[in-house]
């Protein structure tokens, strides 16, 4: 039973939807810094530990500024990433670049701010030597371990993922850009998605070492880092358990222990790139009942739509969703204790699509008009995937800051937001009628 | 085989990309009008048809304002889009606002802008009349005709859908809008989503014309309209048969004359909302080839990105690709006919998602860098749908008007758009530690 409990009352939540209407993202920054400073302590046992955090599951400036003050790094995967990054004070090798079918632009940007390219095929070596007229001294390579007998049995299929070199590649690659004038080296994996196994990480880290005494033995490399990729699951439903940090790190080290010293007279800092395990379960999506339908099911209507948390309609993924205020205790499989209140409901937005749901089928205490009902663990990749399908404006985010102030630290979007890219005036000389055939 | 060809050559696609960088949607004027044109000849054997184009599958002012020259209104789910179809000249009641889960704000403006409301649950019946203070002479009540046995087989499963009143809220919601002032009514039901098959808008449209027998005959209410919604499907796949407008045309004018003609002195007008098959198959997404990648399978990264054409990523959707000045013929099934040239690749965008795979294991001519690879029918809900996940800037939409003149009606995102949310003022003074606690 891993339950984040809503961290405000209703008499707050009230309080605060008077200055910030619903819907919007609140995040919990105590519970954030909380959690980071068990990651670091858990994975300090690990030489040069350091948490890159994957920008992409929360592009907030505020939320990064206390990751940063928390000692993480940014993992990218573009250049306004990198420009929030900038902004939030990572800056030079606190910055990891992961991208992938990456424009020379992009390169040329993150190699002139210091971050460290992280290349995801074997053709960029060549490509970023003619981008950059030069090579980066520091140059890391993303590694995908395909159907090899040598993977392990938990890395799901690979071989159809875009992402990395082949272990052949690998090897040419590292020694082209020996060639090149790279003198220090980092090497990269990312081979699972809200993984909650701890034992799964621990393998993972074991192929990227067992790798790097190949490097060592094969092209006299010896490698500075390597990174783990993100991956580490929440868990989404509260029947799941979460995965266990000390557990991990222990792990980990032993292999350390076992493969990398006896065969390096140097340490091999260790690097992750996690994001929803590090905000995920610290942010809530809060919308206001507006609706109550009863048809063939029971439904209730929120201020929220897809627009604003996209992974129940795009995934089918559970959130759990609970009302504030009301009993929301759950079993340890996450449903309701049933009480005489208990409802079952579709929660739904109101996009015209039948996907836009945030429960299906759930049990629920009884919901009333106006009643806040809260989505959980959407700290992560949630506002950072919105969309503007039917015209619906995305909504804003809020911090719960330590001292309990509660600031602004995204406005919601409005109208000219929307139409932005319109141009309006040009419309207005645009016949619309067919223009005259030349 | 209904393969819709790219309508510009290489030359021209080459002139325009320096103007207009790559990625970007560009749409026909002609091909839009003709099929406009087309679907209005065929569906004027019904009384007072009118479409209402669905604003939500492409949002774009300059295509409404063509669409409204070609006698088409709009249809509605948000407020936005009402002013989208207020700019491009669709007014009054040529805009028929379908929506769910609806605040009372988006109920007052779309009134009081003469937009026909329609509602898509009982109890917005007493919504809207506190909202608006009163009632509107015009209603439309959307119908789920759920698991009925009335309903048809090709109906999926409209029970696990949020929309619309059942058969019995229906008759309650009717008698009480009269009582509440309203002299004009219209019936809307909406069931299915990119349907193919003709058959099944002739039996949709012979459940409404059934049910406004049954409303004169119970509660002495003639119909004014009824409007049969969207769903007609396009051909995504080459080997797949477009619908055919006359024959769905005429069959429903059969029923018409079957069921309307004996039991109504006036004439039921024929609505209609769809959006896919109006603008889909005439919007193409440009893009460049700017990498190439040989691992467990051979990869063409683009230029865009799931983030400007969501639906492969999102539903798996297959989209027709082809290779501007390169053969792309393709057989009945879609498939290319194999010649020394056919190359197998899954082509993808750059974010750091496996699913951002706009071909998977297609056969295409060989693919060179710098080669335009064109993505059919985008035309409908594909720009409509982007997001900004990765940090990801939406493309722009360009027009090739009749007379082959090409105008920008959308440009692409920039920075400034990517950040409008955010504070960076704010930012430099958050201090990003911890605030004392009170």
């Amino acid at each position: 039973m891993s339950y984040k409990p809503f961290p405000l009352t209703k008499k707050q939540i009230e309080d605060i939807s008077i200055k910030y209407e619903t819907p919007f993202y609140i995040y919990d920054e105590k519970a954030i810094r909380k959690n980071a400073k068990k990651l670091v302590k858990a994975f300090s046992v690990l030489p040069g530990f350091k948490e890159y955090f994957a920008v992409k599951g929360c592009p907030n400036p505020y939320i990064l500024k206390i990751l940063r003050d928390e000692g993480f790094g940014g993992d990218c995967s573009s250049l306004p990433e990198i420009i929030l990054c900038e902004k939030s004070g990572i800056r030079g090798e606190n910055v990891m670049f992961t991208s992938n079918e990456t424009p020379a632009k992009e390169y040329i940007y993150a190699n002139a701010r210091g971050a460290i390219l992280n290349l995801d095929d074997i053709s960029h070596v060549d490509f970023v030597k003619k981008a950059l007229e030069g090579f980066p001294e520091l140059i890391c390579f993303r590694y995908n371990p395909g159907p090899l007998k040598e993977g392990n049995a938990i890395i799901g299929k690979p071989e159809e993922a875009k992402y990395g070199l082949t272990r052949e590649q690998l090897f040419e690659g590292y020694a082209k850009a020996k060639e090149y004038g790279a003198t220090r080296f980092g090497l990269h994996t990312m081979v699972a998605s809200n993984e909650l196994g701890n034992d799964y990480f621990i393998e993972t880290a074991r192929l990227l070492y067992e790798l790097a005494v190949e490097l060592k033995e094969k092209l006299n490399i010896t490698l500075e880092f390597i990174n783990m990729g993100g991956g580490i699951g929440i868990p989404y439903n509260p029947g799941e358990k979460e995965v266990d940090y000390t557990y991990i790190a222990n792990g980990i080290k032993k292999v350390y222990d076992q493969i990398v010293v006896p065969n390096f007279d140097s340490d091999i800092k260790f690097f992750m790139e996690c994001s929803r395990v590090i905000t995920g379960p610290y942010g809530w999506l809060v919308t206001k009942a507006i609706h109550e339908k009863h048809i063939y099911r029971d439904y209730i209507g929120v201020d929220a739509t897809m627009a604003d948390l996209m992974r129940p309609g795009m995934y089918g993924a559970y959130h759990h969703v609970s009302v504030v205020g009301k009993d929301n205790v759950t079993d340890e499989n996450g449903n309701l204790i049933p009480d005489s209140d208990a409802h079952v409901y579709d929660v739904v937005g109101s996009l015209c699509e039948n996907c836009d749901k945030f429960a299906i089928q759930r049990k629920l205490p009884k919901i009333e008009i106006g009643d806040f009902v809260v989505v959980h663990d959407a700290g992560a990749h949630g506002r950072a995937m919105g969309f503007n399908y039917n015209g619906k404006l995305r909504c804003g985010e809020l911090l719960l800051r330590t001292n309990g102030d509660i600031i602004q630290i995204r406005r919601k979007e409005n109208y000219d937001d929307y139409f932005a890219t319109l141009d309006f005036k040009g419309l207005a000389t645009f016949a619309g009628s067919e223009p005259q055939i030349k």
